[in-house]
């Protein structure tokens, strides 16, 4: 199995997608909002790109059983009735009714990401470990795609990114398939292991460098995930224009256990 | 003052370089290999793409001045006197020598990266100090250029990238710049200091979230950056090939305290 990361949403390529698993993270706040949008109930989430797809899209649907939220600029679309705060998607709010999303970022980013392999898991700090089962799962390569911020790599979406990676490595170690022992004491990418060590299925685990960076950040910051929040621009930004709230409820690593899933142009829970 | 990163010499672009510092990294080895021949006595670098321009370009100079060194996939060029481990350029052997060096990466990556900014400074970990001291004398926004693997992002030459970081952040509070207490609390990246912290010079201290990256991976690795060069790809590939005594000596930090540039066609000390 082999783990390659692409660092922002230009970097996406058909190529590169094709018949493997891909995850996209744009942990703020897009993917946070999804995540927790379909943990509290929610029907489906619908991403569209622009917002008068968004308003063009409601006026196709039955009245209450929709809400239209997002963002442009960090900040609501006037005329919606949600912004892109996760906080705002509550039980109480948004329990059976379908989401028409729109953000800045994440909606282009999953698409793009879409083209290439079918479908596209929705990762976030809030779904780690339910992300990482759910590959284990699919026994395919894996992409993990970084949203970034306007077209340039994000620090708060490698963190995300890697922390799914580290907690694939200690999945493949349960299987037996890496020792810990090894681990231990030698790197972890795969293709070292693959002469050092009898893989149980033949095939080792290969991170590529980007991952390995990614999931060693992971490990930088695992005490204080919303350090690398404030060590962003995006995170900064955002606690600047009053939202150091969505910075502290994004950093809560496996929050939920759901697996948002993007396929045939909407999310729903896999 | 603003810290870019560019992660692989494909995502060079002149925009982005012109009037600014440049330093490109490529430590295993190219990097590495000049710092070393430079310090150690040699006259001059001329890093050319082709191993046919190397030939060429020999036959100008007269005998027992010169040296011709490089390698394809790892390996020596044939008739050539010297590879690409840094091992070799010692001072016997390159003393008041120039040397010819072709290698697959580097020495593209130095070439495109000249183009933007004129000359490029070559960092490694053997002299993360003095090229960040040379980054400061010069007062320029600086864009630290990783040469990359095969066209990929490599983590041995974002380490190095991020270690001159760290040192600049350390020699910015120094200056000053910024109050170290702050920097203990708060997340390192200027643009919040610029609203936190009376700016000495009314500029804070930028660092693009790849940079920010970067130096967070520095830290992560400070008590053993071979660790790193075992993590990559590229180091594990040497390795395996023999070469893991050159992992070992381009680990060292600060071993010199030169600063390679590479200007009109040539590398020397700055």
């Amino acid at each position: 199995m082999k783990i390659s990361l692409v660092p922002t949403a230009a970097d996406i390529s058909r190529d590169v997608l094709t018949n493997k698993s891909a995850v996209m993270f744009d942990i703020l706040r897009a993917s946070s909002t999804v995540s927790t949008a379909l943990a509290n109930g929610c029907k489906e989430v619908i991403p569209v790109v622009e917002v008068d797809d968004a308003f063009a899209l409601a006026k196709t649907l039955p009245e209450n059983t929709f809400l239209l939220g997002g963002e442009r600029g960090a900040v609501k679309v006037p005329g919606f009735h949600l912004g892109n705060s996760p906080l705002e998607y509550n039980v109480g709010t948004v329990g059976n009714k379908t989401v028409i999303l729109t953000t800045t970022n994440g909606t282009q980013a999953t698409r793009r990401a879409a083209e290439g392999s079918g479908q596209v898991f929705i990762g976030s700090l809030l779904n780690v470990s339910a992300v990482a089962k759910k590959l284990m799962e699919m026994e395919q390569d894996i992409v993990l795609v970084c949203a970034g911020t306007r077209g340039k790599f994000s620090l708060e979406d490698t963190l995300a990114a890697g922390m799914v990676a580290r907690e694939l490595v200690r999945l493949w170690q349960l299987k037996g398939q890496i020792s810990p022992a090894l681990t231990e004491n030698l790197p972890i990418n795969g293709e070292f292991y693959l002469d050092e060590t009898p893989m149980v299925s033949g095939n080792g685990l290969v991170l590529e460098d980007a991952a390995v960076a990614a999931l060693r950040l992971a490990e930088y910051y695992e005490n204080n995930p919303l350090r690398a929040l404030y060590d962003s621009l995006h995170g900064q930004k955002l606690a600047q224009i009053g939202l150091a709230a969505d910075l502290a409820y994004c950093a809560q690593v496996d929050l939920f256990d759901v697996v948002p899933v993007y396929r045939d142009g909407k999310i729903g829970i896999d």
